[in-house]
């Protein structure tokens, strides 16, 4: 891998010609990891103003900086789709958040449910598989983390444009992929929702239960099955 | 969990009342993990004759052994969709085995190209994670992983019937999901096919390259998000 494929998420606005201090840990990866030498140039964004080119202007010990140069793409928009999950263990809650951010979701909200197995979550860490996700597969925007919530109080507060795709493998009404506005999918812990939040979900006018096929997935597949149906067709 | 939840994949053809000793790591997992007594009931399936309830009979050192009772379902058709997908980093080719067979594949062929990176994998592992994972899913089948085949030479024998969607970033068709006859997609290396690889495949007339949606997606999630587009609809 060359210095110029590497493309960072660097907090903006962004604008040229502007130097810009790079984190410690990105500092570290292109100066000790991958040997970057002043004059190099790579590829940074920032989720508001879109891709530039930047170039290495100075290697310390302390700090990588870079110049930012030449809009590559202007910011443009994207899907409009938050994924709202019951959190997993661990290692499948990092590779929901992972494909999710591939995949194009706006927001990842992890819920707690009664049958939740996890109610911690370390939101660093998150965030950072998220922003890794989005330099790697070229998109302009980091998904936003947000802190856990529990399932009635997200829906107590449930946004009143945003339409809201429960999976639920009872259902037959196969997930449409033709929504075009806010929408969400939510999907729920492996052994199912409560019966007083199934109501407190029903209760919400925008949600439509939907099948994702005639077979049982686990919970980690079921985001990643049901995000691929919401978003292919969107551009 | 319990006994009762359990559901195992045991070589068939299954009929009842048969007697059938379990493999030494099920019968490890049933007498000594989910202490099992005799007079339990679970479910077993053997992708030939359909899902039974079975009894434990006999519970020695050496095996544990069941007795065949009740067909709870006979055996139905499944998608006949077929995963080639160039082999990936240990994780990654799981997950994606995984991930393939919750979703309904009926053959995982993993193919070399010239840019792949392993050119080994222990297929034994691999069985392993299918059986598990279409025990977990409910599914009756569990798919087929075949030995890894350079993709050249799997174009040059590819079945006349079997219709074969090529994940292709740089194409805009989007890939339908009403296809109902023999099927397979076709996910290349994270470099892509080299130009006399795409020839080969081109060659076919079975061939359509399409597009997964305008995100790059690394090559496990391409798998896992152009089965879900092709298997969704399917019963």
């Amino acid at each position: 891998m060359s210095i110029s494929s590497i493309r960072l998420f660097v907090p903006g606005p962004l604008a040229a010609p502007l130097d810009v201090a790079l984190s410690e840990p990105q500092s570290h990866y292109l100066a000790n990891v991958m040997r970057a030498a002043e004059g190099d140039t790579l590829r940074i964004f920032d989720g508001l103003t879109g891709e530039w080119q930047a170039a290495v202007t100075k290697i310390s010990r302390k700090a990588v900086v870079i110049q930012v140069r030449e809009c590559l793409r202007p910011q443009a928009a994207e899907p409009d789709c938050w994924l709202c999950f019951a959190l997993l263990k661990r290692a499948k809650t990092d590779m929901a958040v992972e494909k999710a951010t591939e995949l194009g979701v706006s927001v990842i909200q992890p819920i707690i449910t009664a049958r939740t197995n996890a109610d911690h979550v370390n939101l660093d860490r998150l965030r950072s598989i998220a922003i890794e996700a989005a330099e790697q597969c070229e998109r302009l925007v980091v998904p936003e983390v947000r802190a856990p919530l529990p399932v009635d109080k997200l829906m107590a507060a449930w946004p009143a444009g945003r339409a809201l795709f429960v999976a639920d493998e009872r259902r037959t009404s196969a997930l449409l992929s033709t929504q075009s506005g806010p929408s969400a999918l939510m999907v729920g812990p492996e052994g199912g929702f409560t019966g007083t939040e199934l109501e407190a979900i029903a209760r919400s006018p925008q949600v439509t239960r939907v099948s994702l096929g005639s077979r049982i997935l686990r919970a980690e597949t079921a985001a990643i099955a049901g995000l691929t149906l919401m978003l292919a067709a969107q551009p």
